[in-house]
């Protein structure tokens, strides 16, 4: 395989065009919006790299489809999303069984999307968490100057060696520290709680200086005021804030739909605050959602309604800030 | 169909005798209550005018079943519910097509009701939102020249226009306003939130002066003192007070038994602190509880058994008034 | 049956090492153990003694079995578990069909235990409620001079009369009671709540002084006061302080694998923090955890993951004080 | 409401276009077919009408989607159904609350597509059991000097009283029998069996000479032979036979996503087979699938893809005679 | 405990009249029946006597709840139910935890029937397999010089050893012979396949005798045909003949709702045929339906509807007899 | 890679004694059997090469687990399994996310088997269909100059394009064709039914003369008969023959945990007929059981019951013709 596939991806994508049945009324197929919209969404639908059985590769279709159902009015701020200008990009085309490809074109897909639209906010949904390590060397291509500082919540630190498993869903952090594109300290980590990361895996964060916040220790302070203070300090260090919202930062009783959710994570409600401080800090200039498996998810969906309404929280927080 | 079948509806019931099994141990048939229950019950087992599929018409069969599995003393306000006079009056009998001759059995009974107990508490177990209409507008026959004010805890302002969709479940609010029942301003409505009301819908309202209160302002001001300040606004300026509680207000993790329920809603411990508070007021007297729909709920019946303790809450705080 | 089978249970047990794989880790087989370990778990897997059908017999395997899936470090607390030792004694062999035969047997090997390990504390995986009565008596023969205090979080009394049900769930601390284990006086239940003990067990419970301190009034106060004071007041009057968990005070939104959950109860969060603080006190020298049953669980199993980590958490604070 | 919208039903109709997504692959919306398509597919999605809670109405939309997954290729006959030509008209345009008023309109949908396309099977996609007698009264608007026979697959006769129901969906075959829009003797219903219908029901089938076959006695005549000699003997009697598929016919083993399926019923193998001969028969003009709820099927989806299956036997059917 | 208490067990029985809203339409309470009627029901409600967890327990209640849905005429055969007298003796009450008393009360309440009803046929509703024991004891005691003969339809042989799990419902086949109620030659087996008897249950078997026909040889040589020889030889050979239907012979595909279902069982279709036989003997003076667990079964029941439509095809043979 | 890793493959394996707690009491760990045993029992659980999302890599692990729950004893056949010596060579270790080297693997541990094993049958456990081609390449580098034959028991005929998809699960027979492994006219398809398959591959199995038999073909003709006919057949054209077991050939009425299983297939007792004549012929050496995924199974479980049992038929026929 040459590197000339990574030249613009035409063939890459599921066209939008072809699914745009499940483009919400008011957000356009990016081919069809002119200018730079505030913010591109695009899907990364792969989870066969999941070291657990995952169909996280259906959640970009889920999202869209109940999207649909939600109204643009957000009542409780007062706000009317149809404010801001959505492009679609559809989804990045996948292989059936070449793991490695399909990384690859997530990687090719985001450069494109970054060069092509610098002044979009860029949106990914996933797919499990390796696909977020895809989207930052893709964004590091365009900026390869420049730092790149990582918000992430999540229950896990990601950072098993991919020496061992490969470029799995537990490796994404640690991939991008180990090939110097992010810095150990570049990185916050809100959301830890529990038994979910073994010793090792702390010490590996701990000696790269990853700043683990644990939920416990960001209640105690606020959790607003924690995120707010994250996305400030990162932003003095780094040139742009990547997020990067693993949904197993949710507690397993509010979010069936994520295989790795467990018991003492955050509330629906302390999410969705999240979401639409992060919305209104101008430096966050990149997001995802990952590791949402809706064959897993009860069966009135509460976990991808959750998804929805995070997504449309952020919105929320950007078209507040505009 | 004469004007006539209005009156004494006694065919327009099932005979509350025939399913006696489901009256709860201290309950009595209204047939065997002498003078005036402090608070009558009865059923409007209809949700064939429901927008989306609901089986919310099992409700007051499911209700009367699990409320048997209740005790009367609630523990934690150290009352005893035993010293309450309730009266079951069965169900109002539908008809399996008509829609709109079975609203009118609802109106009819709920003035009968009104009628002969005008010193008690009418609580109605729907069914969905629809019954509201009726119910309303039957207090209102029997009291014509007051005027009557809604409080409603609701995920959605249901003022949908039934020019378009009759009288179904999304539209109950805008027919008691465009027919005049009730004004605009009498109406305060308590947990809204999220994405769930059009655009349009909010202007309506606004045109009308509803009062909207999102969920996220109440909880900044305190619930209770919310629904306390409604109540007294209100008492000060209308006859009588109705409250209906749709029980999608809550947030579809604790309700997942509610068809149209949502993420960002209320918790179940939030809806029950709300109905104690209710039930101390004397101004407020009419109740209902709508669009559970026990076929959706989950194995455990954790949304039935949040109806029923909401019920109870409600007559505790009755009963501590008194 | 003579009283001699009450005596080295050997054959009351199954063989921890039969059932190995299901030790975790860093937990050996009591029988390997040197010394005195901490903390002894042991499982009593009961529940046809249970009033409604139960499952909780299968609790102690399960419980085993996901917890291999638990890391040993408490990032929140930064506590790491291997600090303590923990041996795990296996289950003790219930009858099939005999059910005073198996509560016999759980009395028999709890004595067992405390004579054998004077300096450890025991945790009991139930099974259902009933077999707390039993453990105590078997503690109680060891310290026949000593007075036992009970701190119990429970949804119910389970005061109910064992002259009519036998030695059932819903009997146990009547059962001490009217025996005079324990005194009534002795006894403090946090979490009581709702609608779900009739008036004559609250009337029981006040003729014999338990201190019932409903969840509301806990809350109020602060769950982690109330928890700190009852433990100081209880050791003042007590030589030896026995937790029961039964695990039906938590709501039934979090818990919906336990069969007696109900709405209204505590939160996960609330149960995690209290156990750490339990964890704290060197005067709690036995716990048990029952009425979980895994076979009502939802399919992501968020009950059996609350009670294993309700477990890691009493031993988090028991590693913290040490 | 005037007999006027009775003509041309433009905007009866949802547009087959907007929801284009839904059409095979190989089958064009009615609208793009230039002539007389061979079969005419068409959706009646109300359940409203039933008597018991139905989702059937959501059929016609899972029954598309689902389709897309079948190849056209019928391995054991050897047969490709991309040699027909199917068009697919859309669904018929239901109220929200007027029963009555979408039970017209399916009336005069099916009454415009006998006239428009006379030499088309019109394959009709329920919706509940109503929907047949609105179809029927349909084609009998353009045959009204013909006789139409119908052989009907049922575990129930459907002929409760619709003076005591309405238009009800246990109600059809009373319905066109009273109105002598169809003659007793010219129905035959194949598929009875079991305690499900009550002796009244019987009576009124014997009295108007309803052929009743049930299930026993068929599968010992052979289900095949006696399906083809019902239609035989129908066709020597009628002008043209309409064919109505009550999905409860099946075993509830086979079929639990149909509300009313009952244990004792027919097999998948069967019905296959049955709908292949149907198929074969030029004599039957008109066909229709009801009562499938997709709300009720497993997660499996297996009633659905029953129902698409059993269609495109049927298809099998009419292609092997062309 | 007294010889006494097996005396007219007045206080042994729950009041049928406490539940009448169970008894079907045309079977009256047993104390309003006037002399013998054809067959008598009654509920044996236990199951915590199972090895395996078991809410067999409730269901003759679901039972009886269900049966309310059939209609009384068999379309198949054209029999009407109603010519039969059936009366409903409620369901012998059970102690919460003394497993031994509520089987000394199964066993005094059949004793009870027989004597009193000596021209009926009783039909028990378990319950685990563990009341058959009971029950056949109770008859014994009514016809001590009798011979019981035995024809159970079972997947397993049921003679583990009492002597190690007591009573269980692994067990009642052997409690009969090694007491010598029943010789194992009196006993057929029908219905046993696959892997789920060990090789030493075989050999207990061979050694007394029992008649054990495989579920294959049934087939081959005609299902119908090994029911009716069985019965006839049996009938040469005993006094009277007690059925006992353990529904775990029913193919899991068909019964969920039976914890000790398999692969390799009967359909729901040849059990209907068998009970339908059954019901023409007029040898068969007792029968018993056990093991089916009504919380283990599909949301749509299917299990539960299996045993009440095998009871009705019994009760058809009945009629058909008579 | 070099060739190297192909030799003995110690490492590639997850040692069985590591899981010994899941070989069935009568099976030995492969390393501690002597000389050959009658059959060797191997897993390859991976799915992530599977099309659509797939959890049968967990399958090996289920059946292990639930098969100690079977008996030994067949007792409509009348034999004892523990004749037969089975020896378990635990599960090839898969890498999380590089699938051809897992694939590599599989072929290695294959190919290692049938060279030191040579006079036992191997039967391997799946995983997904793709494990199928694996295990052929295997045997084929040990037997290069011999010819294999396949009975395939599918749905489909998994001849999708590798080219386009990779060594996914839809590819495994043409994988083999393309690369002259085995000839298309040494492939006989038993079970093809219904519209499952494009019509390009028909053409394509066709062209390489693979021998389709349809279920309905086969099942006029006699299933045993067919399946006989085509060992007897293949037999005298190849040397030896593989047979692999894709459980989606059974109906989803029995099958609901195959993610692919359909409408039209075979019933359970289909396949335990199959299996049992299979294991009588001599001149099959290979089996494999593909595509069962546990975690979509229903909640009893039966389709890794099924699994089981049809393993066990196997052996049974195996065992009977010894």
């Amino acid at each position: 395989m040459s590197e000339n596939w990574l030249q613009p991806p035409e063939w890459a994508w599921i066209n939008a065009g072809e699914k745009e049945e499940f483009v919400h009324q008011w957000v356009k197929p990016l081919k069809d919006c002119s200018g730079q919209p505030d913010v591109i969404l695009y899907g990364a639908p792969i989870s066969r790299s999941s070291i657990s059985v995952s169909g996280a590769s259906q959640y970009p279709d889920e999202f869209r489809r109940l999207w649909k159902k939600f109204a643009t009015y957000n009542l409780e701020e007062d706000v009317d999303l149809t404010s801001l200008v959505v492009g679609d990009a559809g989804d990045v085309s996948m292989h059936t069984t070449d793991i490695f490809l399909s990384h690859q074109r997530i990687e090719a897909a985001t450069k494109y999307l970054v060069e092509q639209y610098p002044e979009s906010i860029t949106c990914m949904i996933g797919g499990d968490h390796s696909v977020t390590a895809c989207a930052i060397r893709g964004i590091k291509q365009k900026y390869s100057q420049k730092s790149i500082g990582i918000l992430q919540l999540d229950t896990h630190l990601d950072v098993r060696d991919p020496k061992e498993l490969g470029p799995a869903n537990g490796t994404p952090i640690r991939q991008l520290i180990d090939s110097q594109v992010v810095q150990g300290n570049h990185i916050v980590n809100v959301g830890l709680h529990g038994f979910y990361n073994a010793k090792s895996l702390i010490d590996y964060a701990k000696d790269h200086e990853i700043q683990m916040i644990p939920l416990k220790k960001a209640r105690n302070k606020g959790l607003l005021n924690t995120i707010r203070e994250s996305i400030v300090n990162l932003s003095r260090q780094v040139d742009r804030i990547y997020v990067t919202v693993d949904m197993d930062v949710l507690d397993i009783a509010f979010a069936p739909g994520v295989p790795a959710s467990t018991t003492g994570g955050m509330t629906s409600a302390e999410l969705f605050d999240i979401l639409l401080e992060i919305g209104k800090h101008a430096s966050v200039k990149h997001i995802d959602f990952v590791c949402l498996d809706p064959t897993k998810d009860s069966s009135v969906q509460e976990t991808v309604k959750i998804g929805v309404h995070a997504w449309l929280q952020y919105l929320t927080g950007k078209a507040m800030k505009e």
